[in-house]
């Protein structure tokens, strides 16, 4: 089942360079431990801001809540979340 | 080069049914050709909408316009657009 | 799988009551149906407006979809959508 | 009497996390304490963000009020407050 | 119990005018039948403004919704709706 | 003359208690002293939220400027203002 | 006692060019008959838009709503009203 | 050539009170300076916010920028900001 | 004089093609006489929108307000308009 | 191919002018850098706002991106990106 999900990442401007960093570390390995797994299934960049679009395929909507809510970056980040399914015109067979 | 196109469709009240159904059926095609060359690579329905989330590929905004401003629907829709770009925790190769 | 979903309805003006009034019934119908199979978990009026806050217990998004685009207002409503899950803090066994 | 209460909660980026934890803890007897006495009737976590969408059951507007102002993590909270009461359509005798 | 209702009417620039002062004429004498009651205890005009802010005393969400979707204007009017209680600085007994 | 204020007060976080309780004293002395001479016509607190909704009743643009901008909360609230005026479906003599 | 109200107009797109100017030069008239009062202070076009800004010189809410809801434009109007009072940093004796 | 500012401003509360005395007292002789010069040509107050209403007169967008960022308030402040011009009903010789 | 405008074009969805291509026509005529002249110095499609960004060099409010009011689709247009002026790190001679 | 970029600039009010002098002096040269390589094509100031309108002349959305998020005041800027492109009825012939 997929959602796109769209984040927006604020990091406080007092927040030390090493501490974002060290969290922006630990984000990259979750994110890209979700995205071998099959479940962060695309990540683009926003050109020109710190957020990015996100179609996450999932079993449910409480695996996409324990998903996002373990972000290190969660607590920063603004999400606008909306499920998806397929489209009628779509010629994609992978895109339930 | 990748863009977020998310479109909106609001047909007039008062639009006889067998016309929507002929524009719907112009824009089908027009949507299937388009994935077919891979252009319009991903196709989503935006659940409990008559909206959708796509994603297209294309070599330029000229060419991204084109495609869009040709969508037989293109006049009953509200588009929104962001230019999106690889993410540098991305691991797939072909999510540019 | 849980959703909210808030639904306000503005049908044109210049629709005749009969008409409205059948689109209505045949919505009526069609609710309490989905209310029976237990797909249609909750409906509420808000107070003072033509509008409801609803929650729908489906298996997946596209069952979602299929379910609200069948709704005869579909074409007359706007929808806030947002996914539900298991709170940490419900003591609730079946508020999924 | 019903009230739909969206809660969405940004803690200060600066607060302690055992102060933090502590109003948590907080929060979460009280709001268990709220639905054992069956006046926070339903409580769902908004998949992706830390808010949640909440069913008051309460007998008037300042028992309502009582019962939100007290909430540990009030002062921290955006609120967004609906009055329910019977859709026409609903089957469920308890849905006041 | 006390709401604030605010009410913002519209009409199509095509309803002919006698159509328009049929309804207001009820419109009038249903608000000073409810004022008469009680039931709608304040009724300002908003200045410049086709607009007005009342306030309603009601004994539930069920009858404020049962008055104000009774308002002859009520398929022409845009509502923002909030429940009301005795603030703790007030002086006035009547205040509720 | 009638003035609708909503006044939402969001006090800045990292504030002693004890800073802000003697500042919400000195408000509620201020507001009651209003209430006795009639200027703070009426005062409701907005259910589930630190902010209510007021009419002054005041000679004139400046006087409601003085009252509001020496409000010991000012500096915290984000105010919403509406001039009213006597509505012509209104019955009550003293709805000015 | 200074009120700024920004009018926007919106013209029914099937209104006659005919009405339109008739209800046009009554709306021009009744301005230079208000400015001639001194109600009418200012008078402003919005470069590039059918808007205006302006300033109105009235002894109450009442006289105000009077002057804009005799407007012939006013039901094709969007109006934003602002009380206004003096300045302190203001130089100017007679802006009140 | 007439521009509408609105100024809000909103001082960081942790902002010593002498620091902001200073500011606010080189605002105000800056802003008196400039109305002396005709530049500054209304300021008003809006009843009940710490924000104004202006008119600027001056011969370019340059000389606008210029003067307005160079106000001591002007990192504190939000501004919008309409060109205006003369309004085809207005009869104020000088309200160009 | 620099002013940034961002046109954005609605039509009836009842407007003849023929009547909408006539006024296209003179919309055309009357963008290209006014790049010639050396007043409309920048104009770009947004891509997927029927919507422009322009940049006007106009040597007054009202020069630009005549301009733009004159568009054949004024009617149908929804602006936003912001003055510019010389950035303190532009290299460009002629950005004034 | 050109992208409008608008971005407002607000610096943290507790930043010390030093640090936020050296910042902007980077940001000078960055963007005269940006210029002399014609990649920061136009570069305005909005008219009484820390904040720009630009149009960038890229050849990819990486590279637009790459560009923005280099900028040293990139992480106190609010941004607004529109993909653009010729316009029909533009004349000019390199504003692509």
């Amino acid at each position: 089942m997929l959602f796109k999900v769209e984040m927006s990442v604020q990091l406080p401007s007092d927040m030390p360079a090493a501490v974002a960093d060290e969290i922006k570390l630990r984000e990259k390995r979750y994110a890209q431990e979700l995205q071998t797994q099959g479940k962060w299934r695309h990540l683009w960049r926003v050109a020109g801001k710190y957020a990015n679009v996100s179609i996450f395929d999932v079993d449910s909507n409480s695996e996409l809540h324990e998903i996002l809510s373990a972000l290190p970056l969660f607590p920063y980040m603004e999400m606008h979340i909306e499920a998806l399914c397929r489209h009628p015109s779509s010629i994609y067979d992978d895109d339930k």
